[in-house]
C-alpha cells in the first residue's frame, strides 16, 4: 500500500506561558494508507515543522519533507527506515526536517501496528514489554517551600521517583539551588528517587555546575540532567568525574541518532534521554536504545507532552528490563492530557505498562481537542501551500 | 542604539531544479538600527527560516527567533555574541533557529562595520586580510566528457584549483567515479589543485568510499569532501587512515560551533569547511577558525551562493595566512550573482581579496533582484504573522 495522505494538526492552549512546560502546544500527524490510519506527534514549534513539510525546494538536498513521504509504499517496517533515510538525504540542508520526521515516523509505526494488529514494541522485535517505574516529572516551584509541597504531594500520590527541573533553578546562587534541592528531597522522603534537571542553564560552565555537586551528593540525587547544552562534551566529561556517585543525564537535545551516539561515546553520561518526538521518531530511538545497552548506558524516554507521545517514547525500550525508569509528565496542560481517550495510568504497584493494543494503542479524542485546533495558512505567490485540514475521527 | 527592524526577503529563481546547486534561492536579511542598515543571508529553505523567526512560542525554550533580536541594543561586537547566545537559549527546541540566526548575525556585523566605517575582519581583530586562492567550485558534469570540458574551461579561465562534486558522483559504480575523477584531473592538468566532493552520498559506508581511494591517490586529489554525513565520526576516522595522503574535508553540515568542534576533535578531518550562512553566522565561524588553527586543521569557507555570503564567509579566516584556499562558486545562478553590485573578482595573480570597505563591503542591487522576490504570507487564526516586506534601497 502507498501513503495517500499526511495531515498536520497544530494544537495549542489558548494562552502559552513563558515557562518550561512543553505541553502547551503540539503538532499531531495523521497518515492514511490502504484504509488504515496512523497517528504521531512532533515535539515543539508546530508552525516551523509544518513549514518544513510544505516549503518549496531549495536544491536537491533541500527538499520539502513531503517529497520523501507522500506516495511512498509502506508494506513493512523496513519501509519506515527507508522513508526516514530518504527524508534525511533529501532534506539534509533543512534543519527542521528531523522534527517533522519524528511525528511521521511515529504515525507509520502506529499504522503498521494496526495493519498487523500488534503493538509497536512487538513490531520492533520485543517479546516481553516490561513495565516501567514512572518518575513524576515536573517543574521546580518558584520557592523552596512550593517545591517541598510539590514533592510531598508527589510522594502522597504514590510516586517513588520524581524529577524537578527548570523554573528558577540554576539562574540564582548555588545557595538558592541548594535550598531547592533540599526541599525536593525533604518532600520526597529519604527513600524516593530524586532527579534534578538543570535545563542546560550553565551552557558549558563547569564551575557553576560544580558548586551544586555537594548538595546533590548529600541529597542522594540519582542524576543531574542537562547541566550543559548537548554539544559541550568536554564540560560533561569533566563534571562526570567530579559528580560521582551522582550520574549525568542528557539527550533531549538530540535530533538524530548520531548526536545521541556522540553523547554516549564522548560525554560520559550515565543516562541517555531520548525524545521520540525530536530525534526522528521511534526508529532512531530504538537504535539508540540498543546502542546504549551495548555501551552500558541506561536509556530513558524524554516526554513532556501527551500520552500518545508517551506511548511512542516507551516502545523503543519496552523490552529492556534493566532500563527500568521512565519519564512521566504529572501536570500536563489539558490539551496534552485530553489528546487521547486512553491514558497510561499506574497499576497497583505504581508501574506503567506500554499498551498491549495495536500500534501505539491510543485513540485520538477528536471532540476534546477540536477547540484547540490552530487555524494556519501559508501562501506562496498567493497559492495555498498549507491550510489547517478538517479534523475527523477515523 | 537598538535593533528597530529585522526584515526577511525570500528570493528565488523562477524555476528551482533538482540539482545540487544551492544558488537557486536565498534568504536575505535586512537589519535597521540607529539609522544604519546591515545585510545578511541565510543558507537554504527561506520559508522555514522565516517561519522560525515569526512562529508562536511553544514554551520558554522554544520562542520565535524574533523575541531574542528585535529591540535588543547593539553597540558593539559583544552585543552580537550576546544576541546569538540569547537566540540559542530561547529557541533551543527550535531546530531551524540556527539557520535564521546565521543571516541575522551577518547583518549585525555588516551594520557595525558601517557604524565604525571599517571592514568586518577588522572588527574581528584581524590586522591584515590575506588574499585567498579561490578554488572553482562546481558540479560534476553528467558524463566524464562533460567534466573534462568543465575542468579544461576552468583551467583556461586561469583557476589553479577546482572542485567537482555532486551530480552523478558516488551514485554509480566505483569505475564510473574513477572515470569522472580522471576526467577532472586531465582537464585541470597535472599542476592544478583537484578537490572532490561526494556530497555525503555514502552516509557512513566506509567500504564504498574506500573503493574510490586508489584513483583519488593516483590523481593527486588534495581532499575528498563529505564522503559521509557529518555525524559519522567513526567512518571518517577509519577512512582518514586509509586515505592518506588524500585528506578528508567536511563541515558544511555543521549548524553550530559545537558540531564543528566535534568534527575537528573526533573525525580526523584535515579541512573544516564552514558555511557562515548555516553555522549561526560570522561569530561562531570565527570561533571555529581559531579553534581549527589551534588543532592544526585547515579552515576553509563553504559558499555556494552570492558574493554577499562569500564576503561574510571570508571574514572569519581573512587573517590566517596558512588557510590559503577559499571556495569560490563559478557558476551561480543569476539571482545569486546579481544580488550585489560589487563582486569579489580575482586580481592579476588570480587571488580573491576580502573587500576593504565598511562592513561586508557589498551593496545590494535592489532593482536587479526585485523580480525574484517571492510573495509569502503566513497567517495564524487569520492574523498576519508574516508577509513579504517592501524591498527598498537604503
Amino acid at each position: 500500500m502507498n501513503i495517500e495522505g499526511v495531515d498536520f494538526y497544530y494544537l495549542s492552549m489558548p494562552e502559552v506561558l513563558d515557562i518550561g512546560d512543553g505541553s502547551q502546544d503540539l503538532l499531531m500527524v495523521r497518515i492514511d494508507a490502504g484504509g488504515y490510519v496512523g497517528w504521531g506527534e512532533c515535539e515543539a514549534s508546530p508552525l516551523v515543522s509544518i513549514a518544513s513539510f510544505v516549503t518549496p525546494m531549495s536544491h536537491s538536498a533541500c527538499k520539502p519533507v513531503r517529497d520523501s513521504v507522500l506516495g511512498q509504499h509502506i508494506n513493512g517496517v523496513d519501509d519506515i527506515r527507508r522513508i526516514g533515510e530518504l527524508v534525511r538525504a533529501n532534506s539534509r540542508d533543512l534543519l527542521q526536517a528531523e522534527h517533522t520526521l519524528s511525528g511521521i515516523d511515529m504515525a507509520l509505526w502506529d499504522l503498521l501496528g494496526k495493519v498487523h494488529e500488534t503493538p509497536v514494541y512487538s513490531l520492533l522485535g520485543t517479546a516481553i514489554a516490561h513495565p516501567k517505574r514512572p518518575y513524576a516529572s515536573q517543574l521546580f516551584g518558584d520557592t523552596p517551600a512550593e517545591t517541598f509541597r510539590l514533592a510531598q504531594l508527589t510522594r502522597q500520590d504514590g510516586y517513588t521517583a520524581a524529577k524537578f527541573g527548570w523554573g528558577p533553578f540554576g539562574l540564582g546562587s548555588a545557595a538558592d539551588d541548594a535550598d531547592q534541592i533540599m526541599a525536593a528531597r525533604e518532600g520526597m522522603g529519604l527513600g524516593g528517587v530524586l532527579l534534578i534537571d538543570a535545563g542546560a542553564v550553565w551552557i558549558d560552565d563547569v564551575s557553576r555546575a560544580e558548586e551544586r555537586l555537594d548538595v546533590l551528593k548529600r541529597c542522594h540525587a540519582t542524576w543531574l540532567e542537562e547541566p550543559f547544552v548537548s554539544g559541550a562534551f568536554d564540560a560533561y566529561r569533566t563534571l562526570a568525574d567530579a559528580a560521582r556517585p551522582v550520574t549525568l543525564a542528557a539527550g533531549e537535545g538530540c535530533h538524530n541518532a548520531w548526536q545521541a551516539r556522540h553523547l554516549i561515546d564522548y560525554a560520559e553520561i550515565g543516562f541517555i534521554q531520548i525524545d521520540a518526538g525530536k530525534i526522528g521518531g521511534i526508529t532512531p530511538a530504538a537504535d539508540i536504545a540498543r546502542y546504549a545497552q551495548q555501551r552500558g548506558v541506561t536509556y530513558v524516554n524524554h516526554t513532556f507532552t501527551s500520552h500518545l507521545a508517551l506511548s511512542a517514547s516507551l516502545q523503543p525500550f519496552a523490552g529492556h528490563v534493566d532500563d527500568e525508569i521512565c519519564e512521566y509528565p504529572v501536570a500536563p496542560k489539558s490539551l496534552a492530557f485530553d489528546l487521547t481517550c486512553e491514558h497510561l495510568d499506574r497499576d497497583a504497584d505504581g508501574l506503567i505498562h506500554v499498551p498491549n493494543r495495536p500500534g501505539l494503542g491510543m485513540t485520538i479524542d477528536i471532540d476534546a481537542i477540536k477547540p484547540h485546533l490552530v487555524d494556519l495558512e501559508i501562501r506562496v505567490h498567493g497559492q495555498l501551500l498549507y491550510s489547517t485540514p478538517q479534523l475527523d475521527g477515523s
